[in-house]
């Protein structure tokens, strides 16, 4: 089989290249290892740049987006028992992000390629990716037990951190990595947020974070440690715990209940460089990680898939290759400043006990100046809510 | 012997509240365990904020700074090959540094309590510091083989960071530190500067900073290990150590000469809370110390100082001891933001072989951010020029 573009991975940002493509005339194939219902079980981010919006919209899968969707003009740090709020709006110009969970949009995006007649092939694993350097790389995929070969123009490796993609060039990635010596636990549950926006929380028992799915369903994180299990937090020690982290209007604003998905996730920054192997370009997770920290990692993967359409559609409706000449570079330009954020923001709010007592005061110091100044609460406001594309 | 207030340490901090407690008629003694060209032989600072410049216009010691002092309206900053100027002038409505070394500050001072015949006590060591908690501390210092007690309301620690004042409370001071793995070896010369401004350069090689003292005098640096030794670094080595560290212009433009002084030092952040004991207050080095990147040692002793003498005005004139109670919390507060920018500056332009690629993919990032951003960049600049006093 034959197609322009081949489509590894539907996450995101593999769903959203399929989308714009068809939208654009270009045919391509979106292949899935898993089943449907277990990408769409994946619990993951909910906090879209505008940049991002504007690039669903684009795909013409913003309807309920901007229905259901809430639009968040600021957050909240928590630290010493204050709470203090970074007016997105007044600090960017008017700009703001939208809450919407990932796996809302994964839906969205599935239900438009369904409904054109093209969905992703599922439970479709990719065994081999060969002559990414000649003219037509082909894609060989095992589905129900057989083997089958697609053959394309170019390749998009959107297949995640473990994917295939970027493990069949393994030897020709430099890649930068920091791991962080604590994680994220992680609780949904149907009670009312704490409060209308998200609540950042350094605290000496370590970092919590108030985020939501809807004005019904909260989604609350405590940073915990890597040794830790689902099975040592209870959902009331779970509850108690945020509690202590947060400060006393928070805490006492705080509505429980049981939780409807608990994990515990590791954070990591990571970044694969190059981006493009002769006619395989890496996109979203497979080419890079941030901690979540700053909610950076959907927001990277839209714009790649940004660099990537655009790159795609110059080539095959103008003729040029300079979109695709320039992809890597100019994604890792944006992702190393996201990387760079995203690191800035776990090590403001997170407790780092090798840090010691130093710093601890270099944390609350920070804090309390990036509270006080203008120019420093539009440094992370700027950095929120999405940095130029170029 | 009697007075109202004993200073330890003939430092600029040391000597400026003496020069400002005399002009307002509060009679004090300077107790300085070195001799007078001991001191004046440090080779420190050179980079003034203007609330430094207005206490030193308030203390009447200005005229030669304001005749030979350089006003510089931003700083450059260097990596991969280029240069990007901080315009502190724009950024942060019309502000400025002054260039004037501490040696020539020192010396003004001296002078004009030279003048009044109220020079400080040299080559007296204090051996005790006695019933800080009662109301007539007692000072015991040794002169020419011979002990003398002087006893005071107040007693100002201004001794720096290996002073008496601060070990006399040992047991009562919380300490936050940090050390850097590297040093900085200095070279004073008589050249001109490789430019009319500073230049602090990030390179792969190491952090270099070419400074001045005048437009005829250099004062240059480059991050070196510590466990060099000044003898590992003939001049010949130096200049052209520094010339690979800088932009291909800067480095044309280096002129180069013999070493007038030479000299390797190591990186610290240090903190001792609180500041006040009874009626003994440290400030300046006895307290804290930074990095000398962005260059807030000497202000923060400046500033420390503004608050000491203004409330040893307000006890002794008002009869009031609002500002002494509040003394230790508004330094603190204020060091605290010039520690964490301190040791920014130092982390983001030094070369961190412990960081490993990904760090120094992170500083590239940083850097890249701080350049393109306006608010990054006024975050620098506002807290270069000086964070306000409150």
């Amino acid at each position: 089989m034959d197609t322009q573009v081949v489509i590894i991975g539907s996450g995101p940002a593999g769903l959203l290249l399929s989308r714009l493509l068809h939208l654009n005339g270009i045919a391509n194939v979106v292949l899935e290892h898993r089943s449907q219902d277990y990408v769409l079980g994946r619990i993951r981010a909910g906090v879209l740049e505008m940049g991002a919006v504007d690039l669903l919209h684009e795909a013409k899968v913003s309807e309920r987006m901007h229905i259901e969707g809430l639009i968040h003009e600021g957050i909240e740090i928590s630290f010493e028992g204050r709470r203090h709020r970074i007016d997105f709006a007044d600090l960017t110009g008017g700009k703001s992000v939208m809450i919407y969970g990932q796996t809302e949009l994964t839906r969205d995006l599935m239900d438009a390629l369904a409904e054109d007649g093209v969905p992703p092939r599922y439970e479709a694993e990719v065994v081999a990716i060969r002559d990414i350097d000649g003219p037509r790389p082909t894609i060989t995929y095992r589905q129900n037990g057989e083997e089958h070969d697609i053959t394309g123009a170019f390749v998009a490796g959107c297949d995640g951190f473990h994917g295939v993609s970027r493990a069949s060039v393994a030897d020709k990635v430099e890649t930068f990595e920091r791991v962080y010596p604590f994680g994220w636990l992680g609780v949904l549950s149907e009670t009312p947020p704490v409060s209308d926006e998200l609540i950042y929380a350094n605290h000496a028992r370590g970092f919590a974070l108030c985020s939501m799915r809807s004005k019904q369903v909260s989604r609350t994180y405590v940073q915990c440690p890597l040794t830790n299990n689902v099975e040592d937090w209870p959902d009331d020690r779970f509850w108690d715990e945020l509690r202590k982290r947060l400060d006393r209007e928070a805490a006492e604003a705080m509505v429980t209940g049981p939780s409807i998905e608990k994990s515990i996730a590791p954070l990591r920054s990571f970044v694969a460089e190059p981006m493009r192997f002769g006619r395989l370009f890496l996109a979203g997770d497979a080419a890079h990680i941030v901690p979540p920290t700053g909610a950076k990692g959907l927001n990277l993967a839209a714009s790649d898939i940004r660099f990537l359409f655009r790159a795609l559609l110059e080539h095959f409706v103008e003729g040029s290759d300079a979109g695709l000449n320039a992809y890597s570079q100019n994604c890792l330009s944006r992702i190393w400043k996201a990387e760079r954020f995203s690191w800035w923001m776990t090590t403001l709010l997170h407790l780092f006990p090798d840090d010691g007592p130093f710093g601890r005061k270099l944390q609350l110091a920070e804090l309390d100046y990036l509270t006080q100044s203008r120019a420093a609460s539009t440094a992370l406001a700027e950095n929120y809510v999405g940095l130029p594309f170029d």
